[in-house]
C-alpha cells in the first residue's frame, strides 16, 4: 500500500502547470477553423485595405476645399464623376472638384476625404452644395489601416473565433496551421459498471462517465474516445493503459481511485517506466480521490468513479490542464455570472468545496440557491447552473453574500 | 424608394421575439447529443439507482446497533461477509451484525447505512469496532434518491451539457431526439466582393463576413451554408434569395443594405408573397444599415456589408434569435466579465454604442480598454477581447467606472 499526503487544490493546480508535450501541427480551412487553436504566427502577406476606401456614401472631396463651408456658407464643387463598385477609380479628384462614391468604394487619385450624402446637396448643372467642412482622412480609410503588410495578425497559441477567420480570408489566407487536436482515452473501471446500452443486475450500475467525460473533452478541445469497460482487475487494467498510452495524449481513467480494497490504479500506473506520482488525493468536496501520475511525457488522470466528483475534478483540473496541452497560450476568460448566496451554506473546513446551485431571478438580481441532496447525485448536477467555489480556509457562506457562480 | 424610421435597439429586440418556426426532430445517439436542443421531455424510465447503494467504505450496518458508540465506548458488531462489486448482495445484515462494503457496492438487506471504515477497526476474532454512531441512511442513497422513475429529467427545449448525457446514459437512455440544426444560409452580395481565394484588382475586396458569420452560425448551434456572391443586381439578388429560402430557415445577406444608391435588397426582399418588412434600421453604432424582413414564417436579415458591422449585428440581434429558431427555450446566461473601464468614452447619443474592449489585468481587477481604430476595420475586433455596450440614452463612460463586458 503507497501513501501520500492529500494536496491542496492549489497545490495541484500548480503541479499541473508542468509543460506540455508540442503536439503535431495539421492544416485546416478556414471554414474548419473556429476553435482550432494556431500553430504559427499569422503574418499578413497585404495591407488591408490595399486601396483608400470610402466608408461613407457621399463625395470624395479635396479636404481643404470644404473649409470653412457651413449651411451659411456652403461649399460649391463641381462634380466630376463617379465611382462604380469592385472597378478602379478612373476619374481623379482636381481642386474644386467632388466624385460620387458609395460606402466600401474606391476613393479617387487627389481625393483625401469623403462628405457625407446628408450633409450635400445637388444643386444642379453638375454642382453640389456642401454645408459641413471634412478634415483630411475623413470618412476614409488609408491602405495598410486597418493591417499593415508584414504586421503579425494572430499570434502561435490563438484559439480562433470568427472574427479572426474573417481578417484571414480578408488577406487571402485561406488555410491555416493549427495544432491537431490533443486524444484523450477515457478507460471507465469498475467490476460494478455496465454499458449504458446494457440491462443492470442487483449491483450493477451502467457507465455515466464515458459518455459526459466524451462531452466535456469535446467542449474543451480535445478528441476523445471512449474505451471498452475495465474490470478490477490489476493485470486487465495495465494492458488498458498500455495500449491507450500508445494512442492517446491524455488519459483519463473513471473509477477505482478510492482508498478502498481494490485501489490498485495508483499501483498499475506506477509500474510504468518513467511514472512519477504527482498526486494521490485532493483536498476538495466533492472529489477527494485524484490520481494524477506522470507516465514521460503524458498525464494519466485517476477520476472518482461518482459523476458528481469526475465532472468536477475534470472541470477544476483537467479542463486547464488540457486546454494547454491543445496549445492554447492564455486560458480562456471565466465563465461567470455575479450573484448572492439564496440562504446559507456551512462548508466542510481544511477542503475547497464545489457547490452546485440553481440561478434565480430577483429585484435584487441572481440569487445562487444551493442544490440539495447528496453530493454524488448526478441530479444535483443536472438542476444546477453552476458552481460556487468555497475556498480552503473558508467555513461557509451567508445568505445574501456576493458569489461569483462558475457557469456550465 | 422606401422610407422606414429607424429603431432602437430594443424595439427591435422586441420585434425578434416574435414565434418562431418548430424545426423537424431527429433522434442521435448520446456521444453526438453536446449541444444538441431536445426535442422532447426525458421521463427516466426506472429509478437511479436501482438498489442502495454505499457511498463510503466501510460497513452496512443496522444504525440502531451504533447508537451511543464513541471511541470510549465503542459498538461492536460481528463480521457477517463481503459484498462484491457488481454482485447482489447475498449476505444480510442481521441485528449486531456488519458487512464489509466499498463504494458503490449493494447495501444489503436489513442494513440501513454505512459506517466509514475510518470510524470502525477489525479486532480479530470477526469482530469489529465501531467508535462513531450513524444514523439511518447515512453514507448510503436509496433506490430513487437521485432519480425517480416516471420524473421529467430534462424538458423539451433544454441545450444538452455533459451531465445532462450522462444521467441518461445512467438510466439506459442511449438516443435522444433533439431538434434538427437550423440551416442558415449567407449571402454575400457586392460588385466589389470576390472569393477569399481570389486576387483583388482595385477597387475590388475579399469576402470576409460569409467565413466568418459561418463561425458564428456554427458557435449559436446552426449549420450555415455559405452561398456564392451576387454582384448588385435586383434580379439576380432575387433569383439567389428565392432557391435560398428553399433551402434555408434563416437567410442572412452581407452587404447591399446601406441607404445608398445600389440598395435594392429591401424592395427585393419585399417583392416575395407574404414578405413584411419589421426593420430598415436600427440606431446602433456600428451596424445601423441593418434590414429585417419576415417571408411567411422565415426571417431575412440584411446586414451591413462591413464585417465589423455585421459581426455585431449578428451579436446583438440574430444569435438570439437563431437560439430560439434552434428550439432552445431559455437564453443561455451571458458570458460576460465585469471590469472598470481604462479611459473615457464618449459615445454618439440615441444610439446603442458597442465599443470594443481588451482586457488588461490590474491591482483593482480587470481593466477595459477601448480598441483605437475606426469603426470599421476587422482589426479592432481581432484585438478586442469583448464588448461593452453604452445604452442609447448614455452620453459616454468615465474613466474607472464598472462595466460590464460581453466576453467574444
Amino acid at each position: 500500500m503507497l501513501f501520500f499526503r492529500v494536496k491542496s487544490a492549489q497545490e495541484v493546480r500548480a503541479l499541473l502547470a508542468r509543460p506540455v508535450p508540442r503536439l503535431a501541427e495539421e492544416t485546416v480551412g478556414l471554414f474548419d477553423a473556429v476553435g482550432r487553436v494556431l500553430a504559427r504566427d499569422v503574418i499578413a502577406p497585404a495591407a488591408l485595405p490595399e486601396f483608400p476606401r470610402a466608408v461613407v456614401d457621399g463625395y470624395a472631396v479635396r479636404a481643404a476645399d470644404t473649409f470653412g463651408a457651413s449651411s451659411g456658407t456652403p461649399a460649391y464643387l463641381t462634380l466630376a464623376g463617379e465611382v462604380a463598385m469592385g472597378q478602379p477609380a478612373t476619374v481623379p479628384v482636381r481642386p474644386g472638384e467632388a466624385v460620387r462614391i458609395a460606402t466600401g468604394g474606391m476613393v479617387p487619385e487627389g481625393g483625401d476625404a469623403v462628405v457625407m450624402l446628408e450633409h450635400t446637396e445637388l444643386v444642379g448643372d453638375g454642382l453640389i452644395e456642401v454645408v459641413r467642412p471634412v478634415a483630411p482622412g475623413e470618412n476614409l480609410v488609408r491602405p495598410g489601416d486597418d493591417i499593415r503588410a508584414g504586421e503579425r495578425l494572430l499570434a502561435a497559441g490563438h484559439r480562433l473565433r470568427p472574427q479572426d477567420l474573417g481578417a484571414c480570408a480578408g488577406l487571402g489566407i485561406t488555410t491555416l496551421s493549427v495544432f491537431r487536436r490533443p486524444r484523450v482515452s477515457l478507460l471507465p473501471t469498475g467490476d460494478e459498471v455496465i454499458l449504458a446500452e446494457e440491462t443492470p443486475g442487483p449491483g450493477q450500475v451502467r457507465d455515466i462517465n464515458s459518455v459526459a467525460l466524451a462531452a466535456a473533452v469535446n467542449d474543451a478541445g480535445g478528441e476523445p474516445f471512449p474505451l471498452p469497460i475495465v474490470p478490477d482487475d490489476p493485470a486487465m487494467l495495465r494492458d488498458a493503459v498500455h495500449i491507450a498510452l500508445a494512442e492517446s495524449d491524455l488519459l483519463l481513467i473513471a473509477g477505482g481511485s478510492s482508498v478502498g480494497a481494490r485501489d490498485w490504479t495508483l499501483e498499475v500506473l506506477l509500474g510504468f517506466p518513467g511514472a512519477e506520482a504527482l498526486v494521490h488525493g485532493v483536498a476538495i468536496r466533492p472529489g477527494k480521490p485524484v490520481i494524477v501520475v506522470a507516465i514521460g511525457e503524458r498525464l494519466v488522470f485517476g477520476l472518482p468513479g461518482n459523476p458528481v466528483s469526475a465532472l468536477i475534478v475534470f472541470d477544476q483540473f483537467v479542463r486547464p490542464y488540457l486546454r494547454r496541452l491543445a496549445g492554447e497560450a492564455v486560458q480562456p476568460y471565466p465563465r461567470t455570472l455575479s450573484a448572492r448566496m439564496a440562504t446559507s451554506y456551512a462548508s466542510e473546513p481544511g477542503k475547497e468545496d464545489y457547490v452546485r446551485v440553481r440561478l434565480v431571478a430577483s429585484a435584487e438580481g441572481w440569487l445562487a440557491e444551493p442544490v440539495l441532496g447528496k453530493s454524488t447525485l448526478i441530479s444535483t448536477m443536472v438542476a444546477a447552473d453552476g458552481i460556487v467555489v468555497v475556498p480552503e480556509g473558508v467555513e461557509g457562506i451567508e445568505a445574501g453574500e456576493p458569489v461569483t457562480v462558475h457557469l456550465f
